[in-house]
């Protein structure tokens, strides 16, 4: 079989040379580079196709296809979320995606999005918070210690400037494996027994826990003036984190409001609940934090504009360092219309 | 760094890979093979999530995004349509495609669809054929010799008994190509210098031309009684290739109504003109050809739930005959929720 010409190909980035091109820049400096490019594509927001992700729901979990373009690019991830897979040793989230030409339709990017669905989000919470969370932050709470916990740490760290860390977990051995993965990055890792020690000289918390269910991980009584609240583990219908009254004394700023009010905090509030998209804060459009005292309230479900920048800074990156391997995955034939040629000679003896 | 874990590992078939399988069975069989496959999921057509595709238009195609499930296994096909990319010597279709398990999320197969989608188009028209066409039907027209011809007319061969294919393309090259490779395969092949042409004699006439416009390939009067029209080309907003008078004489076949309306030629029909679901002449629900004399049209624009048998089968096939490699695509740490200290542990001197 003769060997498929340069079209054939597509640039694949494994979940082994995702690590690889993770270290070779370090990690807090892709964290940093992450914010920055998610950040300046809010500030193209309206180029981008929006739509509320498609999900095919069951018993046990969602998978959903989230796709955007910029009309030069296309992306779309694939995404699951299964509470349960942890009782079997399994992820709650794996993810893959893809990049492709606008103009041609071809595929340009195949990359695992585990990984970097996990420094996506922690780089959209750190974006947001740079915009929202009181001035000269140096202590987050950090509720949920789950996957997503350490990559939220490093995160506030790299882009807010937070010192030290406060954990609280249901589970004191999740705590303690981000205690232990924490120990050593620089930061103040503080464990907690409850959510309220946790919160103590806080000026940021995060909330960033896994079950699918109506949770009350704060309640009214923990939020005091001025805090930021980045409330990222609600992210489906029926799964949030935060009491209502909190929300009531909240200015809320979230991704794109279809898709929030179906997954987000405010899925507990009425259709024209106010809130303020973050872009627009970016841009100026709109106001972010107005006073020290504000309570302010990123209500993060994860939107498809993340992982396409996510999927195109990596891209740039795995192209200049060869963090990628090539896969056949487009049918190549001399003649565009010969197909069934193609397919023909890969069976004759003389060439296979 | 520690090799993945077989959690960590999808199935993936390449281009060449798809050949080889393809080559193992030989084309007939899969063919055959694929329209039986399609054929029983019609059966269970009621099971299925059903939704018109997602579309991404830019001013040269569309890049679409197909999902389906059956409740056990979800798949979804990435797929792009453009007409001039065969000037840069670029295929108009490529595709991809995905099947996974959907009680944990997990992808069990990755798998290159542009020759899968070619042989899944076909079988999908045959199988049709087998329902609609006239009784020891012989002789098919084949209008529009691009990359589909071929595999149509194997498909006809195999599946609906067709011993005679009479070709005709606006380019003599394309017609020229297709009798080459048709050259040896049973069939009897005659070049044609005009529809009419190729009309003469033909019980069966199948339309894939790719031009994307409101064109006319066959006119009313070349439609005489008893044909059973397979018009394929016609798949996406503003391209159809039949004259509305034909429509108006024909009994109407679809795969998906909601989908069908937008894409299909009886996007030229008031939203309510009458149509037949095909998976219902497959149960009995509905009738199919009534009479000798009767025009059957089925308007095949192509659906997720094809893409999805056609992935079941070559995955079963595939894990058989080890015609894939594995694809590290899935971050999969010792303890699931320490996503960070695999990516941490990852950087580490002694491991990398």
């Amino acid at each position: 079989m003769t060997p498929p010409s340069h079209l054939a190909y597509v640039p694949f980035i494994s979940v082994e040379n995702m690590m690889r091109l993770v270290h070779s820049i370090g990690v807090e400096t892709v964290l940093k580079e992450l914010a920055d490019a998610i950040e300046h594509d809010f500030t193209r927001w309206q180029l981008f196709d929006k739509t509320p992700r498609f999900g095919c729901h069951s018993e046990t979990g969602v998978i959903e296809l989230m796709p955007t373009s910029d009309g030069e690019f296309y992306g779309f991830k694939y995404v699951n979320g299964h509470p349960t897979n942890t009782k079997q040793g399994l992820q709650t989230v794996t993810a893959f995606g893809l990049l492709a030409n606008v103009s041609s339709g071809y595929p340009v990017l195949l990359s695992e999005m585990t990984v970097l669905t996990a420094l996506r989000t922690a780089a959209t919470s750190a974006m947001a918070a740079r915009h929202l969370a009181p001035k000269g932050a140096k202590v987050m709470a950090l509720i949920g210690n789950g996957a997503q916990s350490e990559f939220q740490a490093m995160a506030f760290k790299a882009v807010v400037g937070i010192e030290e860390v406060r954990l609280y977990d249901i589970d004191a051995a999740a705590t303690a494996k981000c205690a232990r993965n924490l120990a050593g990055s620089g930061l103040k890792v503080t464990a907690c027994r409850s959510s309220q020690e946790a919160m103590e000289g806080a000026q940021i918390v995060t909330t960033c826990t896994a079950d699918k269910q109506f949770a009350t991980i704060l309640t009214d009584n923990m939020i005091g003036d001025g805090i930021h609240i980045n409330a990222i583990g609600g992210d489906c219908p029926g799964k949030t984190e935060l009491h209502k009254d909190i929300l009531l004394r909240s200015q809320i700023f979230v991704e794109y409001p279809p898709q929030t009010r179906i997954e987000g905090e405010i899925q507990q509030m009425s259709a024209d609940h106010p809130v303020t998209e973050l872009w627009q804060v970016i841009t100026g459009e709109a106001e972010g934090r107005t006073s020290a005292s504000q309570i302010t309230l990123f209500d993060g479900v994860g939107f498809a504009i993340e992982d396409f920048s996510a999927l195109k800074y990596v891209h740039e990156r795995a192209l200049k360092t060869g963090h990628f391997v090539q896969l056949d995955m487009i049918a190549d034939p001399d003649d565009p219309r010969d197909l069934f040629g193609m397919l023909t000679r890969a069976g004759e003896p003389a060439l296979a």
